[in-house]
């Protein structure tokens, strides 16, 4: 059961890439799947796309996913559409084989059961036309890899009833997807028309040796494909125009259709009613944003987008790690005081670290605590040549208290201590204290040097015990900080 | 200082969108900056691009960046292109006014001073023609905004020497960028020719009414553009093609290009010479990853970006809160054993949680207690409709501890019991316990129930306290787990 209303099972004509990435999605999603393919190898296919949707969705979600759904591969058309609540047809691309299917499905299936097509660019007009209850198709355009790809163009045809659209966009909704109503029928939807541009004008850049495949596409991967994962063309040149907005922009950039920047030369006439069009329909999109914070938004975005990809090392992600290093090979090494805690940071809380609420986000505590023992360990000598001789440490346990708040515009400064340590291990103290002296948070770690061959527990080296001892041993010799050492939920002593 | 080697101070001409942003990303990476723009309201806008990038960067990166460098404003281009290392240019897109500009200012500068531009589609032979010493401009390519995006298109003109390019490529490099060298000069270069002719279609959709400015936008980042941000349209469509490669990819959709999928009916001939020549450029892309491979990366790249969007709750991020909100509406209430810790996760550890030397990454068993820690509250009651009435809980103490390492295939129980309660305070304790009955890591945290409208500790509502006591009181007299209220650093009993 997907505890879905009305989406127990679905019926699915063709089990191919697409059709297959379907079958993921609903039963990853608690709905159970009747799967007619003509594919000798459709079991095997099958399998191996499972296979990726269900470690994608691992990754994807903490949220309570259902039990699994069930496919069952049926002989024929008419199985499986009968009793199901919906089906998804993404048959070969061809006009004829999918009129003839459908029309055969429809037969068989309730004069109720919405059909979606996952047609990329055949009008729907076309296709419905030989069903029973026509009114009862639509394309449900979806994109590869369809377990994972929000976007689902709906598309009707002349007999299409808007019933049918409201149903198909409640399906994919359910199942995690955002649907775009069009509303007009056209060859290749939006986004393939789009897709398509941008294709034709690569192919001309391979056939006039002008840029290889893996050029144009470190081209987009590295620049514009960047914004293109949260903002479309237009919002992107709006904010392009700067204060002046999309009318300087296209004022700027609209003669520029006459110029050879591509050798797809059908351009519309930028007259005063497409400048008009584009203009207002640009005002309505950004709404009552201002330039400003659209600007904060696209950097926001881009940021984020590069420390997700730096995780999977990666395109613009591997960019972004290989300045880090850089950064830190050029970065002065630090120099810890044995008289006092060191102080790796004094600054004023930014305004963008606060909550909601208007208190800084807990996140940010633990992300100075951590950036504390970075750069501890820069000053005992842990470098990436020590980490390249196969030694690192381990984080083996760790405390957390988060005791006051922070404001924007607060001075603080982050102190680090060596609590204790031994040959293998180092146990650091973190406190994060605004200008009042009051102490807003504390971290507590302890780390355990390994030899990352063994996986085991090692000794320092001697080069970083020459410079841990000295600092430690000082350490040590402090007044212990206040709330060291305590159990959680240990009271203070008064 | 910036600690880059021989890049100390850069002369900018023009400081614009372009300009300014560049100006930024020069003085963040420890650079100074000669600035020459005659727009009276420059400081004004550098000003303003400044507090956006120092924005930026704060959230960019916790490596140590270089103490700012300064921004000087000039009057005079000579003064600009003056003691420095490198010059970038960043005038309005009009070649004569480049020319003049250049012509004028390479007079006053060190023979060896290279000049990039930031022309976004001049021919740079067309540019550096009246220039002293014009061997050493090349267009150095950025996009907006500069101070973020890593793409640094370098293009050179007939009269460009080796050096200038190699030479460009090292500046751009050193302030985090990924220099994109082209082989040959056309206008628009290679992103903006692909953008150009998206743009062109996007035009068409407008003003033949099929859909708006937002529509179109929202059918590329929900879509195409998500893929965009890390693999361009070739390795897409390889992918798409799936085992059978690009050959099948091109035989199924080559004849589209005949077809009206767009207005751009310019297409190159799709002949045995031009096939070829794609299929062996995507064959050298690809190099060694089977399409398993290539799906595997394309699909964690896709759910990095959606959770880092999620971040931002924008475009695909909002869509996926929303599905996991769903989710959680949807869900089973979870029933909680008061005889016995109960059991939130009873799973195999999947193949992609291992780190490099097969061990479980330790991120994966936080988000495990974090999980358990979930699915606790809501079996007490803990709703959106619970936190719509402005109370929530906020975590202020954890202690987490690493014990010994789960591997691939292992199986394992996550056990999460109530420690201690009182009217406002729930302190939970979770392990994940191997088969072999090891405690591989635990958690303990202390939950603080709030008024998010004061910010202070409030009791909790009697609807949830009605659910929790029962519990809490029944925990309290099971046996008390090994390890539980320990310091840190303190020795297991013997």
């Amino acid at each position: 059961m997907s505890n879905i209303p009305g989406l127990n099972t679905v019926g699915l004509l063709g089990g191919g890439v697409i059709g297959g990435a379907w079958a993921a999605r609903f039963v990853l999603n608690g709905v159970d799947v009747k799967l007619y393919d003509i594919d000798p190898q459709a079991t095997r296919k099958m399998n191996e796309i499972m296979v990726n949707a269900r470690r994608a969705y691992s990754k994807l979600t903490l949220a309570p996913l259902p039990k699994e759904g069930t496919i069952t591969f049926v002989n024929t058309p008419e199985e499986a559409v009968t009793d199901v609540d919906y089906v998804q047809e993404s048959a070969p691309e061809r006009l004829e084989l999918k009129q003839e299917l459908l029309a055969r499905a429809s037969k068989a299936a309730s004069p109720t059961t919405v059909f979606g097509s996952s047609t990329s660019g055949l009008l729907p007009t076309q296709i419905q036309k030989d069903m029973v209850n026509p009114e009862r198709f639509v394309v449900v355009h979806p994109f590869n890899p369809v377990y994972l790809m929000p976007l689902a163009e709906i598309c009707g045809g002349d007999l299409t009833s808007e019933a049918t659209k409201l149903r198909a966009k409640e399906v994919v909704t359910a199942v995690g997807m955002k649907p775009l109503m069009l509303s007009k029928e056209i060859d290749g939807f939006i986004a393939d028309r789009l897709m398509e541009a941008l294709w034709r004008e690569a192919l001309w850049l391979v056939n006039d040796g002008v840029a290889t495949a893996e050029e144009i596409d470190d081209a987009m991967r590295f620049g514009p494909g960047l914004r293109w994962s949260f903002m479309g063309t237009f919002l992107v040149y709006r904010i392009a125009g700067g204060e002046a907005g999309m009318r300087h922009f296209m004022a700027q950039f609209g003669p520029s259709l006459k110029w050879p920047w591509t050798k797809l030369m059908d351009v519309p006439e930028l007259d005063d009613v497409l400048l008009e069009k584009i203009v207002s329909q640009s005002d309505d999109q950004a709404g009552t944003a201002t330039i400003r914070e659209l600007e904060a938004l696209r950097d926001d975005c881009l940021v984020s987008v590069f420390q997700a990809l730096r995780g999977n090392n990666y395109g613009a992600g591997k960019v972004l790690a290989e300045y880090e290093r850089e950064l830190f090979g050029r970065g002065p090494v630090p120099v810890l005081d044995p008289l006092a805690p060191s102080v790796s940071h004094e600054m004023v809380i930014p305004a963008d670290w606060t909550d909601y609420n208007g208190h800084t986000n807990d996140s940010r505590y633990s992300q100075l605590a951590s950036e504390a023992s970075d750069t501890f360990f820069r000053a005992i000598g842990f470098t990436p040549e020590y980490l390249a001789t196969g030694r690192t440490f381990y984080t083996v346990e760790g405390h957390t208290r988060y005791l006051d708040q922070t404001h924007s515009g607060d001075k603080i400064k982050v102190l680090t201590r060596v609590a204790s340590y031994d040959e293998k291990r180092i146990h650091l103290w973190s406190e994060v204290v605004r200008e009042d002296g009051v102490v807003a948070f504390t971290a507590e770690h302890i780390f355990l040097h390994v030899d990352t061959n063994t996986g085991k527990s090692s000794p320092m080296g001697s080069e970083m015990m020459t410079k841990l001892k000295p600092i430690g041993d000082a350490h040590a010799m402090l007044p212990q900080p206040v709330g060291i050492g305590r159990r959680v939920g240990e009271k203070p002593a008064k």
